[in-house]
């Protein structure tokens, strides 16, 4: 494994990427944020002990409230000097039980955790019974109503594609424009659990929610699957279903160019 | 659906059987115990609450804390005359987070929860990586020893059989013998996961969590597959391995005699 090591304020530094699990029920969201409790934060605390100097981290998808993460990527430069399984056991060391570093790895300072990404991918899933979950409670999502996966995914199609997801957008989100290019959408039963897979370059805030929202609605049987190309010509977030729960959703993997050569991501979650 | 009726102290009782599913991290174990919270305790408050007087019940299996219940099976008798409905939805409603009724059916005076179990099943689910869980934190056991799984499959294949179980019996173990018909022993790999299952006609204090220690000292490859005979012919509870810890230990299903016509139990927990 190469160490590159690049120039930085005078002193040697070094760029790292890791991977960092968590389940975000405690949590008010990946970022900093004043009076809240984050897993940036944390990792960065971690991170900053082990490091011995303070420690920044960018990631690459920044998690709502409520929202897991089992794939996501952080990077940080430092010029301390520590092996992988330092970084990654020690700095797990210093996290509290629902936050871990899964691996560690030196990579080119050309490397940014956000910028890099040419592919996020995200798990929403749901426990479609009539007895609320318990096991899994904060884990899923719930809805007593029979969802239909295979109507929820024939209208799902309508999404693929480079499009403008302004119905599919939180008023509050913060981007640029609205358009992505979503590159696979797929819905499938398991039993009592339904689980909706969305692969895009990037992600508005609360799309996969507003997707997952709509989706249910056709699920439901209250409007066709057709209803989802209708809501997203609309280009108007209030046309479309309810946001979904954050509970049942899950940052999966990020897919970054393959000379960065980084770990394989976990496999995503299922639960019976 | 025939609601069974029959007398009990003058008044028309009825015998109800229910399904509970149950995150054992927050509670003392199943049992009702002084000066601690008991999932018993929560299940009888919620269904004295729907019934409207105080509600005893008998579980299939005590479940120690920190031990999850997926299908857990309970009775109870009561004059009230409830919907089915009533019981599994209402009774969810009185009840915290953690803790969901998935069933309700009336059965015959005949059926008792823990006299009428014919067979138990368990699931072992053991995170095998150097970094201890974080989403699954309190919901799987872990070791960053890799572990063999068939190793740990031959090795189990020992205890299948009538035999006296008194080496993976807590020395705190209340019952009268230690003999036990093991059906089933399984262990399998999935990615990251392994997992033990086991099924008995019924189990002795910490014998399931006993048996996974010990497995997992073979799986480690610190002792070969054929120690677990040893282990059971000493009939000694100190030469096993470890009891191995709560978290990692769902009650998956319990069978009755296919008279009662009681719901198919849920499928056992998978994490990936």
């Amino acid at each position: 494994m190469t160490e590159s090591v690049h120039a930085s304020n005078g002193t040697s530094s070094m760029r790292i990427a890791m991977g960092v699990e968590y389940l975000g029920g405690r949590y008010a969201g990946w970022q900093q944020q004043h009076h809240c409790d984050s897993v940036q934060a944390r990792v960065e605390a971690a991170l900053s002990r082990v490091a011995d100097h303070p420690v920044q981290v960018v990631c690459a998808g920044r998690t709502d409230a409520g929202v897991h993460g089992l794939g996501q990527v952080i990077h940080f430069d430092t010029p301390a000097r520590r092996n992988m399984h330092g970084w990654r056991l020690g700095g797990t060391t210093y996290l509290p039980d629902d936050i871990a570093l899964t691996w560690a790895q030196p990579v080119a300072p050309m490397f940014d955790a956000r910028r890099s990404a040419l592919q996020r991918h995200y798990r929403y899933v749901i426990l479609n019974r009539p007895v609320r979950p318990a096991w899994l409670h904060g884990q899923v999502a719930w809805t007593w109503k029979p969802l239909d996966a295979q109507r929820m995914h024939a209208g799902a199609q309508h999404l693929l594609g480079e499009r403008d997801f302004t119905s599919f957008r939180a008023v509050a989100c913060q981007a640029a424009h609205a358009w992505r290019e979503v590159t696979r959408v797929d819905v499938a039963r398991d039993g009592d659990f339904i689980y909706l897979d969305v692969s895009a370059n990037a992600f508005l805030h609360h799309m996969v929610r507003n997707i997952a929202g709509t989706l249910m609605t056709v699920g439901a049987g209250e409007r066709p699957p057709d209803w989802v190309a209708e809501v997203l010509s609309a280009r108007d977030r209030t046309v479309g279903g309810m946001t979904a729960p954050a509970a049942g959703l899950y940052m999966v993997a990020v897919d970054y160019p393959e000379a960065f050569r980084l770990p394989a991501p976990p496999a995503p979650p299922r639960f019976a």
